[in-house]
C-alpha cells in the first residue's frame, strides 16, 4: 500500500469499469456491505476498543482534546446507524447515466449530454469511525472511485471497517477491485495530493487547518470549506422574537459547526432597544458576545472583538451596529466566508437586496443558518458543503460526484459539409 | 493599472452589483457596445495597421510564424463578425436567476435553487482582435467582471477595442464601473493568478504551453485543455467509406484545432485491407502518416511514431493497430486528453463499449471530431473547452460561467424544532 502513485493508477482503472456498472450491481454492493457490518459488528466494536483505550490516554496526557474523544466511539448504535445510512444511499436514483439533454444537430446527428462519474476522488477525513462507510456507499453509488485517509485516532476501527468492505465488495459479482482504497499515513496523504494525473477531485472535511493544508498543497480541484463566518443581520424592520429565536437556534443548536452564527450585524436604527434584550437572551443561554465600540456603548459588559472574520466554533459571537443593509452586505462579502448568511427583515426590498448581493452558497430570510445541510435540503446523502464558486456549492449530494460527457451518434458525418453549406444544422431538442 | 490586486478587487465588487442586473441592462451594454463598435469601425482598423506594421517586422526577422500574422488582421469584415458576434450573446437567454429547483422543506419553509454569476473571471488569449470583444459581451451577458490579457501582437487593436467598450459601458444607465478590465503584461498576468481572494475562475485560451504555465501556477481553478490529442478508432465493423470520409474530415478540415484528430486505431482483422487504402487516401490529401511497427510492416515508407501522446496539430498523425476496441479504449485513456474520439464501427456491442468506457469530453460513433465546438453543438457562444473532470466538461456555453446560489426563505424558522420532533421535513418539490 505504500506505492501511492499505484494505488491511485489502479483507482482510476476501477473507475473506468466501475462508470459502466448498473445501478443493481452498485446496490447489490451495498446491501453487501450493509449485511456484512451487521454480521461483524463484534469485530469493529473490538477494534473501536483499542482505538479508546489509546485515546483515553491521550486525553489524560492533554494530547487529545475531550470533544474529539467523544466522537470516537463506535458502538452497536453508532454501526447501526452507519448500516442505515447505507441503505439511505441505495434508495436514492442512480445519480450516473441521466441523459439532460438529447439534441439533433442535423438530420441524423444525434448529440446527447449524459452524466457520468467523476472518476477517482480522495477523501481525507479527521477522527470519525462512520465516515469511512459514508464516503465509501457515496463514492460507490455515484461510481467513483476512492481514496480514503482517517483521522489517526481511529485507526483500528477504519482498517476492520474497511477489510469489511473490501471483502464484501469482492464477493459482489462483477464488482472491479480497487474501488476502495485506504491510505495510512501523512506520506500517503502527500504523495495523493501530486497524482493529479490519476485523481480528479479531492474532498477535505475536518479543521480549518486541514482543509488550508490540502488547498494549498495540491493542483487538484478541491471541494469543501476552509470555514464557516455565517451571519446573521437584524433589518430595521425585523421580527425581534423571530430575530432572537434564529440567532439562538444559528449559535446553540450545534456551536461547533460550520454552520452556526458567528457574527450578528444589527441596524442602528433597532439597536437601542435590540441589543439589551439580545445579550441578555444571549448571556441566559451562555453565549459570550463580543461588540464594536458602538455595542458596547449601548450595552455593558461586552467583549472587544478582536478580527471579524473570525470563526468561534463554539457559544461565543461577535456583534456589529451598521447603517443600512447595504454595509451589512458590503460587510458579509468582505468578512465572510461565502457559506450561510441570513437576514431577518419584514422589508421585501432589502429581502431581496440581501438575497441578491450577498455572495454566499445559502442567503436565508428568517430562518436559522443551520438549515445549510444536505439532509435538511433533502438530498438524501451529503458529500460535503462546498464554499466554492465553480462545479458544487453549499451543501453538495451525490450530484456533486458526477460531471458530464457528450456522446455523438452519426452515420459518417462530417464538418466540411457544414461549412460548404451542403448541411445545414438544425439545433432541435427532441 | 499596474495594481493588479486593486483591479481585481474593484472587478469583485462590480461583480457584486453585475449580478443582479436585469437582462435589459445587459442587453441595452450590449447593444451600446455594437453600435459604438460599428461606429469606430475606421479607428480599430487604423489601430490594427499599426500592429500588422510591427507584426511584419517580427515575421521579416523570424520572430513570428505566419500562422499568427495571418490571425492579427480586424478589416471591416471581421469587424462586422464581431458585431454580429455580440448581437448573438444578445439574443441567448439570460443564464443567471433561472429557478433549477423550489422545494418545500417544511410547512412554509422555501428553498429555491438559483443559477448566478461566478463572480470574477480571468482570461488570458493569444494574439486575435476578435476575443476581447467576444469576451467581453459573454461576460455582461452572464454577469461575470472580467480581467482580459490579449497576445502582445495585437495591443494597439485591443486598446482601442477595449476603449470602445468600456466608453458604451459608462453610456449604459444602471451599468456599473470596473466590469471590463485590460492587463498589459506579462507581470500583471503573474499577479492575477495570485489573486485568488478576488478572482474565482481563470479562462486561458492559446496554446499548450500557455495553458500549461496558467494550470501550474496558480491556485484559482483553470478552465480549459491543454492538448487535443483526438483518436478515430476503425473497427473491424467499420464502413471504409465512413471511416475514411470521417478521419480525413478531423484531420484536414481544421489541421490546427484542438479538436481534430492525431492518432488513428485500426483493427488488426480489417488492417490488411483498410491499411492501404487509409494511407493511399491520406497521401492523396497531403496528410503524413506513421506508424507502429505493425502498420508499417503491411504499408511501406510510414515514418515511426515517436511519442503516442503527441498534438502534430498540423497534416500528420499516427496510426497503431490494435487488436479489440478493448485495446483501442485503454489507449485512448492512457494516451488521450480527454477532448473528443470516435469510434466507426457497425457493432452495437463495440459502440456502447467504447461511448461507455472512453473517458473523454466527446465520445462520438461514425462522426467527425471536428463536430466538438460550442456553436456546432447548438450553444450560441462558447467559451472554450474543456477537459476539466469537474465544473464544466467539453465546449462550454454561457451556462459553464454561472454557478447557484440557494435562497431559503422562513419565518422564524429554527433547527431544534426538527430535532426534537415538533416539526418534521416534508422536502416536496413545488
Amino acid at each position: 500500500m505504500s506505492d501511492i502513485k499505484t494505488v491511485a493508477k489502479n483507482a482510476k482503472n476501477a473507475s473506468i469499469i466501475l462508470s459502466s456498472l448498473s445501478c443493481e450491481i452498485k446496490n447489490a454492493a451495498l446491501k453487501n456491505i450493509a449485511d456484512a457490518l451487521k454480521k461483524n459488528t463484534n469485530s469493529v466494536i473490538e477494534a473501536n476498543e483499542k482505538d479508546l483505550t489509546a485515546a483515553k490516554v491521550a486525553v489524560d496526557e492533554g494530547k487529545l482534546s475531550k470533544s474529539v474523544f467523544n466522537r470516537l466511539k463506535a458502538d452497536e448504535n453508532k454501526i447501526n446507524s452507519m448500516i442505515d445510512g447505507i441503505y439511505d444511499v441505495m434508495k436514492l436514483d442512480d445519480p450516473v447515466n441521466k441523459v439532460e439533454f438529447t439534441r439533433e444537430l442535423a438530420d441524423g446527428l444525434i448529440l446527447k449530454k449524459v452524466t457520468c462519474p467523476i472518476g477517482v476522488i480522495g477523501v481525507i477525513f479527521e477522527a470519525r469511525p462512520d465516515v469511512l462507510a459514508q464516503i465509501s456507499a457515496l463514492a460507490i453509488k455515484s461510481g467513483n472511485a476512492v481514496l480514503l485517509k482517517g483521522g489517526k485516532e481511529t485507526v483500528n476501527t477504519n482498517s476492520v471497517i474497511y477489510k469489511i468492505i473490501v471483502d464484501a465488495l469482492d464477493k459482489t459479482e462483477g464488482f472491479p477491485k480497487n474501488v476502495i482504497n485506504l491510505l495510512f499515513s501523512h506520506e500517503d496523504v502527500a504523495q495523493m495530493l501530486s497524482e493529479d494525473k490519476s485523481i480528479d477531485l479531492i474532498i477535505p472535511r475536518g479543521s480549518n487547518k486541514l482543509v488550508k493544508y490540502i488547498q494549498e498543497n495540491t493542483k487538484i480541484p478541491v471541494l469543501g470549506h476552509a470555514s464557516g463566518i455565517c451571519h446573521i443581520y437584524a433589518d430595521e424592520t425585523a421580527d425581534f422574537d423571530k430575530a432572537l429565536t434564529v440567532i439562538e437556534d444559528s449559535k446553540c443548536q450545534y456551536p461547533a459547526a460550520c454552520n452556526s452564527v458567528e457574527t450578528v450585524l444589527v441596524n442602528k436604527n433597532i439597536a437601542e432597544k435590540f441589543l439589551p434584550l439580545f445579550v441578555s437572551k444571549m448571556t441566559e443561554v451562555g453565549v459570550i458576545v463580543n461588540g464594536d465600540e458602538e455595542a458596547r456603548n449601548i450595552v455593558d459588559g461586552l467583549g472587544e472583538v478582536q478580527e471579524w472574520a473570525h470563526e468561534y466554533g463554539e457559544k461565543e459571537l461577535s456583534v456589529k451596529i451598521v447603517s443600512s443593509v447595504e454595509e451589512a452586505v458590503d460587510h458579509i462579502n468582505e468578512f465572510g466566508s461565502g457559506h450561510t448568511d441570513c437576514i431577518v427583515s419584514e422589508n421585501t426590498n432589502s429581502v431581496n437586496y440581501f438575497m441578491a448581493r450577498v455572495d454566499s452558497a445559502g442567503v436565508y430570510h428568517n430562518a436559522s443558518t443551520r438549515f445549510a445541510d444536505g439532509y435538511r435540503y433533502g438530498f438524501g446523502a451529503e458529500v460535503g458543503i462546498s464554499t466554492n464558486k465553480t462545479h458544487a456549492r453549499g451543501p453538495v449530494g451525490l450530484e456533486g460526484l458526477t460531471i458530464y460527457k457528450y456522446q455523438l451518434e452519426g452515420h459518417g458525418d462530417i464538418v466540411s459539409d457544414f461549412c460548404s453549406g451542403k448541411r445545414k444544422f438544425t439545433h432541435k431538442n427532441i
